[in-house]
């Protein structure tokens, strides 16, 4: 028996800037290569807030936001190997085509520099599935087509995710916290160990201390680094930063005539080994790249920066041995790594609990919302009815 | 018997943009940790003319420039031990305070991602000598002190270097060429061997055809890069980046409606692996960078930028993979790696002599500099009367 169509709730972006509407959806079955998520938990990113804000270029509306979740496959379309019914999963906004029956991995998955996949782009980028160019998603009231959103729109009891999106992950694993490993922890942790490759006995610099800063600051510590600067304009964040272990706080307002980049150069004898922007701010990546060291200090920009703006610096800040990178979900191949990270989890080798500071209804998101812009939260995980 | 002062011809540089005048000099003996070596051959480099013309911030004047160049040790100060009296050498204006008896090296030259060395960056910096302060030269006519210039000062006919800056090489080895290793051809080498660390069946993009340029080229083409684009606004330089090994050249002005990096993506299926700046203009390394492959492409600025220009590019490049890098000396540790790179000429697994387009005597400098300046040449070397 075929899935059929399922009609469910939804937090529905209906334009910029406005509160999310909750409505019942209609879901259509999944296509070939294409999974069908019941998602029990959703928690929210600043990428949402920054979509549902208007400055994304590429946002699209209507659209059922929402990247950083867990569920379980409901149904699978024709084709679908690598999941089956009844997996306790994680849609992965960044795909990874390798190791799946019958497909040939592209050039991206194959390659060992990086995890980004490119097998899906085109389309998850234009809000629609890969098999028909179509949305699997319409407003239950009028048919109003729904956009796709980062190829996972989890603000929805259910949603439909190519099968290379979909990571299958421990069943015994609780959802309420490894929802978090689809973005922002993964991509701190990755970002450490994947990209700078931080070594026992670095010194290391983040900038911004939300959920991704602190993943950082926690692989940071993991790997033996010696100093942790963290740095945030919002003291209130330094004693739980020191939790995740932060040796020392930063606070630019303090040194309201020099530049951060300068106080940093300062307090470490030159420059730190590594550097992380954690915000998506221009100007607080050029602060990260300049208090790396000479020589041989590296920065990588972790955060997303609003609508057109660009990085800058002088070409002698290179020229004298620093090294700029970034990074996207941490440099993990997703649906082969995500299951090790849920596993080390599992292990006890890694916090992830203590990411989630407050824990809500699905219903209540735009309230979950609120707490993100005032930022007293670090993750908000919504539970779906289940 | 202590050495004593000699007098003898320089070119000075004795204020910016007006030719160089052929003078005498004197030439202070060598101090503690000092080289005094007799030029037999030195070459033009961009950076002597950015100097002279003005633009470089840092320049000082009355100046002796001049930084490739080979020699002879002509008298050592107290405590030098890693060279003596009559040793074939080439100055380094990047030192290398390694492997040298009673001398504790510095952090930079203990780590090993960096050629940086700052044992004595900071009196070369302002022309002058670490002993005691001063400039080993002053004017003989009327004893004005003429500054150092990058701690090489190779335009005359006797220079005064600190240990740390000599390289002691084969005397077998032809100084007429081996001179090119003190600055650009080491350069290029080293950007693609040490850098970026070019692999085989790499694709690479090259910007500007000068000496620099041809020598990423010649390394690449020796690591087996399997494509290796040569791109320069002057078609002239096209036959000769073929003999090193271009296998296409691209002339930006053929695209007058397309930016050059985005020819160079469409050429290469979405970029190549490394891409290598060798002129030092900052919108040549936005589009050296952006023509790097998403996910892995790596891009070396190698050229300087005239005055306090700026590289700007979307942080997205960066988080979508490509790595931004510099390069000083090909990250080569000079005193250590020049003698080295002279064997690998001798042995014949390198071009050098290729590199020399023109051989003058030292008084013709002012023409060798007009060659340099209407881009007639690649190097051109002077000799002095020996
Ligand atoms: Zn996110
Ligand atoms: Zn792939
Ligand atoms: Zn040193
Ligand atoms: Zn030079």
């Amino acid at each position: 028996m075929s899935p059929s169509e399922i009609t469910c709730k939804a937090a529905l972006a209906t334009a910029p800037n406005v509160p999310l509407e909750i409505c019942d959806v209609i879901v259509s079955p999944p296509q070939k290569g294409e999974v069908r998520i019941k998602i029990t938990h959703t928690a929210l990113c600043h990428t949402d807030s920054y979509t549902l804000s208007g400055q994304d270029p590429e946002g699209l509306f209507p659209a059922i936001l929402g990247h950083e979740a867990a569920g379980i496959v409901e149904s699978v379309g024709e084709g679908v190997t690598s999941c089956k019914v009844g997996d306790s999963v994680i849609p992965c906004y960044q795909a990874c085509c390798l190791n799946i029956e019958n497909v040939q991995p592209c050039k991206f998955c194959v390659h060992p520099k990086t995890n980004l996949c490119q097998a899906v782009r085109q389309w998850t980028g234009c809000g629609i599935m890969k098999a028909d160019e179509k949305t699997r998603f319409r407003k239950a009231s009028d048919d109003t087509p729904i956009f796709h959103f980062m190829g996972t729109s989890t603000f929805s009891e259910y949603t439909v995710v190519h099968e290379v999106a979909v990571a299958v992950v421990n069943p015994k694993a609780p959802r309420e916290k490894t929802c978090l490993l689809g973005c922002g922890v993964s991509t701190g942790w990755g970002a450490v160990y994947n990209t700078a490759k931080v070594e026992k006995g670095n010194t290391v610099a983040v900038f911004g201390l939300g959920a991704v800063g602190l993943a950082v600051i926690e692989a940071s510590r993991e790997v033996g680094a010696s100093r942790i600067l963290a740095i945030d304009t919002n003291p209130e964040k330094f004693e739980v930063a020191k939790k995740f272990g932060a040796t020392e706080c930063v606070n630019p307002k303090d040194f309201a005539n020099e530049k951060i980049q300068d106080v940093i150069v300062k307090m470490t004898d030159g420059g730190v080994d590594f550097s992380f922007e954690c915000i998506g701010n221009v100007d607080v990546m050029r602060a990260a790249l300049e208090c790396a060291h000479k020589g041989w200090g590296e920065s990588v920009i972790i955060g997303v920066a609003a609508g057109g703006k660009e990085i800058a610096t002088r070409p002698f800040q290179l020229v004298t041995g620093r090294v700029w990178r970034g990074t996207a979900f941490g440099g993990y191949k997703s649906r082969v790594e995500v299951p090790k990270l849920v596993e080390k989890y599992l292990a006890g080798k890694t916090m992830l609990d203590e990411y989630v500071t407050h824990q809500m209804k699905f219903e209540q998101i735009n309230d979950a919302f609120d707490l993100l812009h005032a930022g007293k939260c670090l993750r908000v995980v919504l539970s779906m009815d289940e």
